[in-house]
């Protein structure tokens, strides 16, 4: 059998005015990329990632970009082989052309495309990506995302507060030409339903072959993780489509992060030709997994009360029969020229998201769909794939057009991503059916989305928008304008999940000598590079966002250093985010998620409520979640962050356990960590915990005693299972 | 041209065991119909609409039905058409057979038939339709609603609160075999859209045409209501589906009634023959109008805090741009046969909703989707129908067998139904989003059906069910086991709109005297045939429902005569219904529809929620809706029902205006009438009142003088405008 080979193409990029005038120079272009890349480069823009950069690269946004690259004539040894262009995603509105010859015109950047050049191509020539300028609908000045409202376009990149105006253009996805067997499978995908008891996976392999001829035949086969081959067979290619059903009897299943492993089989299809030997060949993964969107406990119980609505929409995810709660956090791109990214790039936040003990991603539709080593990472580490449209904080429009786009892109979008087993959840988009978006249940783009995904996908759940009813998003700092904080906002919340809360930090020292000139970096005022880079106001709610200078000084005045700024902004950060993650654990079942906003960043925030900060810098508040979303842990509901000498101090005392065991009995002990001496507060002999169930303790109390030093700890010792203490730093109250 | 001809045809019932049995005797049948009825006449139960009689026709579910009809040799001047045998509907699964060959094998009621009998039956033959039993999934005896949980037949036979168990069979809608042309017309339908301003109707005739032959053409021509043509198209026939394009200028709207004219068009498509004469011609009628489902006042404003859900749905009908209040009811199947239903059933009671000022039906999931002549009649009179497809109270399943039926019947149900104007709502289903049905957005039921109508008629509102998150249902009580009445409980509610609420009253003293044996009937008491037909016992949250004797009695003491009973329980029902339709007419515009539970009967109930009686009876409570249902009105507010001699009476007076025109100034005098006496109130000088808008009054009080009589009034007289007064009756509180 011959193998595939990949031509890897010499690309070289130019701009121009329109789609009939040719570039009057070239620069070599990274491919995959984004234009701004090559050209920042090109115009010695030495560091596009600073704010004081961007307007430099901005007009490239508006022109029309060239990609060229040169084919050779085809070789004599390959007479029996196609020569298919692939382009997996062209960033956004283009034509390819050969030369000179257009053959294919697309909107939509995720909707992969194969052109078969064999014939045109055979005395090689020019092959031409070109791309017009961004989509941009008519948008007041103030609210420039609305441009990206009549396109499948990330939004992100039209301005965000964490993301400055920079919208990516170009190859994003990898582009080649590949050489084929002129008889050769184009896709073969193994489609399955687990039984009720998931003892079973009933199997369909679904594979199409091009120029097929009746009476060759098409062997596929699985091997588990082991290696070993647990199915093998054999059918006819008696149609370009072929379809093959068998029955797996026990397959090992896919688990989330903390639930089990994440058993991967290997599909291969081979295609066997006339004289019976093998042709071409497909290989893939498959990871076996049911996934269910199940009501959350309690919920049918609601509501009570004549007039009678409807309960809350189910929230729990199931998986393979099990109630998981999802813990994790919402993902944007780690770049904000997102065709940079690759598999180094995920890995490296990716392995932070699953060292975290997360178990979910929401993958947030200001965003793209990411390549595909992402999802691959995402199966590999047992992390469950929320995955938005690119639909966000925007009023999509019913028009024709943008449909005809949204269908093509989604189609393409669920065909590929379904066949990973991370997949857990499609979502129409971000907050479309709140104020500042506009859409509602009506809106044809969203039943669309949901009328493909039920087509191509109807096993995977599906939600028209988070959040919707009974889901939380928000708030999005340590302390409210009226002065709540985070501990006593969410112990009075009652969501079913919570998909996005946040709390702000400062990014590092280091990070901010990088993007903030010395002469603006301390102290940090609004007008200066932090405000460019989000420190002030970014999110119109909150004026001083997101360094929250004013919360930072309310507990520990005025910093003298930058590192003490740092350290108190990331302190806040920390503690905040320990007690939301905790408190929606401690809310479960009624509760079955906890997804902070936001893990990465697209780019150096000088403050923001990520936890990962540019490039892949963990925040302290990384390790605090880290910490609080551990399997099992000992957890303290404590009302509030300032005390003074004498308060009486409350926690109440939980066992958490998202392990799929149960634990046997123990015991916790609580203590007062004040200027290097213990304070006992109490103790909790609790019983045996059962798999899955988290065991709520008592309220213990203790008068604090005098406070020396500006912070203090509570401290949760649990007899013998160190791994399960957990810590609380708390501030003594200012006298202002 | 040749006409069209039917051969209407004598058809024959008899049961047998099975599919292969033939029946050993035949009773004439009526089709449409249901065999229920053609056995019940033949076994000599004369009235199947008493509780006693129903038993002895229960056997008839399980049975096959086997319908039988003659057809004689093709006529010699008949050669050049065709025989075609047109089935609109048979309930539910079943076979078509001709001379012993099986033709056809479908479940599904709604999905019209036709098959071309012309090459089978030229010497004639017997047509046969083999009806299989009613299905019945697994359920427990106490639950057998359930039974209908994995068919698309409606649940409301299998028994309901006011639906004892008759599960229809049958030939439920129009059969017959009609003469063709061999080249005819299969379908033709205008679809249309508005433009922004409802100033254009961008047209696109779609017609199918049978063994056509390339080179004819098609006429088409479009007449206003005045009889006068307005468009005159025609074009050519090269492919079996024909599309043309037009545009109407400033078509006459179709509005719902109150707000302006029915305006009908008619659509005359004719197909030309090769030597220019027409050959076939189909004609409907067509109105113009946009419906579209928007948020209601003030919706986005909510949520306000974090953590933060989404905005209530939409529940404001918008029509031609205007925002209408929608008033109506909840139609059942007005006989349980529904097979029987006709254009003279229907339209007594449309008329009635008509009269009453509705301008919406919702025809509620339980029951089915009725027959065209309540489409035809719902279109002349205004009337907006809020369809649901047949699911109701259930769990429907994920199951691929359910869904396919499902698929085809909604399909052919969203074909037929779009072309009315009257259509302003698609909905999945009743209630199915509440723990008794146990359904969730994840449904594939409800995601399907929801795409088909988004494929099929995507410019009409569709909701997954009712309640969905902000609208109410419910309570069905007077007053509640808290003692909390209608007065107090709709006050304090606040749904975006209230599409069932409920409120009993016993049937007319005559009704009751033909289905309760004397012996009962006096005073009543449940074990009777007062409970078999729905007066004790039927909905399991209030024992003592629907005669509800205990409120009667709380109000007005025991009752001495049957009279007297119906004479207060209607009474009661009226007040109550009026509170609730005006209370939620004065929550306008933050609520935007009040549709009563239920309008009609589909059998004689002894008590029940009902407007109108069986058959077509109108209760007091009709004519007190029918009052609060005027476009314009004086309305009050008062806390309740039962008032004390020197109690303080306190009432907000209310102008409600639904009319599409503005009111000059006026004024309003509020008068106890107390035996005959007048007690003035006070009165309100209201200003101009806007179109289709209200004006909140002032609230007034007296204290009430002795009240000799056990029921007193407070009526609003508007000067000079008569026919916007209101009366409101109370009762003397009565010291038990």
């Amino acid at each position: 059998m011959q193998q595939r080979d990949r031509l890897q193409l010499e690309w070289k990029l130019g701009f121009s005015g329109g789609l009939c005038e040719r570039p009057r120079e070239w620069v070599r272009a990274a491919v995959p990329g984004a234009v701004q890349a090559d050209y920042a480069a090109k115009a010695d823009i030495a560091e596009l990632f600073r704010a004081e950069s961007l307007p430099r690269i901005q007009w490239a946004e508006d022109r029309h970009w060239w990609y060229a690259a040169a084919l050779g004539p085809a070789r004599p040894e390959d007479h029996d082989r196609r020569r298919v262009f692939v382009a997996k995603g062209v960033d956004y509105h283009f034509q390819i052309r050969f030369n000179g010859r257009m053959l294919h015109d697309q909107e939509g950047m995720f909707a992969p495309t194969e052109l078969d050049l064999t014939d045109l191509a055979r005395d090689g020539g020019e092959l031409l990506v070109v791309i017009r300028p961004i989509p941009k609908a008519p948008a007041p000045a103030d609210r420039l995302k609305i441009q990206a409202s009549r396109s499948v376009k990330p939004a992100v990149g039209y301005g965000w507060d964490f993301h400055p105006r920079l919208v990516p253009l170009g190859i994003w996805d990898d582009a080649y030409v590949e050489l084929r067997p002129a008889f050769h499978l184009c896709d073969a995908e193994l489609r399955y339903q687990l039984s009720d008891d998931c003892g079973e996976a009933r199997l369909t392999l679904e594979a199409c072959v091009a120029a097929g001829a009746p009476g060759r035949r098409l062997q596929w086969s699985l091997r588990d993780s082991g290696g070993r081959e647990v199915l093998s067979r054999s059918c006819a290619v008696a149609d370009p489509t072929v379809r093959d059903s068998a029955a797996l009897a026990g397959p090992e299943l896919w688990w989330p992060n903390g639930q089990g492993p994440q058993s991967l089989y290997t599909l291969t299809a081979t295609l066997i030709g006339a004289d019976g030997r093998p042709v071409d060949q497909l290989s893939s993964r498959v990871g076996f997994r049911r996934v269910r969107l199940v009501m959350n406990a309690g919920a049918w119980d609601e509501p009570r009360t004549f007039p009678k609505s409807r309960s809350r929409p189910p929230m729990t995810l199931e998986i393979n029969g099990r109630r998981i709660f999802a813990k994790g956090s919402n993902w944007v791109p780690p770049d904000m020229l997102y065709g940079r990214l690759n598999r180094e790039v995920y890995a490296k936040h990716l392995g932070l998201a699953r060292d975290a003990h997360f178990n979910i991603l929401r993958v947030w539709g200001g965003g793209i769909v990411n390549k595909e080593s992402f999802f691959e990472l995402c199966d590999e580490l047992g992390l469950m794939v929320w995955q938005e449209f690119p639909l966000a904080c925007n009023d999509y429009p019913d028009d024709p057009r943008y449909l005809s786009v949204l269908d093509a892109e989604s189609r393409a979008i669920v065909r590929r991503v379904r066949r990973h087993p991370c997949l857990a959840l499609w979502c129409g988009g971000n907050e479309l059916f709140n104020a500042w978006s506009g859409m509602t249940d009506q809106s044809k783009a969203l039943r669309l989305l949901n009328g493909n995904c039920l087509d191509l996908d109807g096993d995977t759940p599906f939600l028209a928008t988070s959040p919707v009813g009974g889901v939380g998003h928000g708030d999005y700092r340590f302390r409210d304008e009226k002065g709540r904080e985070v501990f006593q906002i969410f112990a009075a919340a009652s969501a079913t999940a919570y998909c996005e809360f946040g709390c702000p930090g400062p990014a590092s020292a280091e990070t901010l000598r990088k993007i903030i000139p010395p002469q603006e970096l301390f102290p940090p005022r609004p007008g200066t590079a932090w405000q460019s880079h989000g420190a002030f106001g970014a999110w119109p709610v909150e004026p001083s966002s997101w360094l929250c200078l004013g919360t930072i000084e309310h507990y520990f005045g005025p910093s003298q250093t930058l590192e003490e700024l740092v350290f108190h902004g990331q302190l806040l950060q920390a503690e905040g985010y320990k007690c939301l993650f905790e408190e929606a654990r401690r809310q479960k079942p009624r509760a079955a998620m906890a997804l902070n906003w936001c893990f990465n960043e697209p780019w150096p925030c000088a403050a923001n409520n990520s936890l990962i900060g540019w490039p892949c810098r963990p925040k302290a508040a990384y390790e605090a979640v880290k910490a609080a979303c551990r399997p099992v842990l000992a957890s303290a509901r404590v009302p509030k962050f300032a005390w003074s000498p004498g308060e009486r101090l409350t926690c109440q005392l939980y066992l958490l356990n998202d392990s799929p065991d149960p634990l046997p009995a123990g015991r916790i002990d609580a203590v007062m960590r004040i200027a290097g001496r213990d304070f006992p507060v109490g103790c909790w002999e609790f019983g045996e915990v059962p798999a899955n169930e988290n065991l709520t303790g008592p309220i213990l109390f203790c008068l604090l005693p005098e406070l020396p030093s500006p912070t203090f700890d509570l401290e949760l010792r649990v007899t013998s299972r160190p791994g399960f203490n957990s810590t609380y730093t708390f501030c003594r109250l200012r006298q202002e």
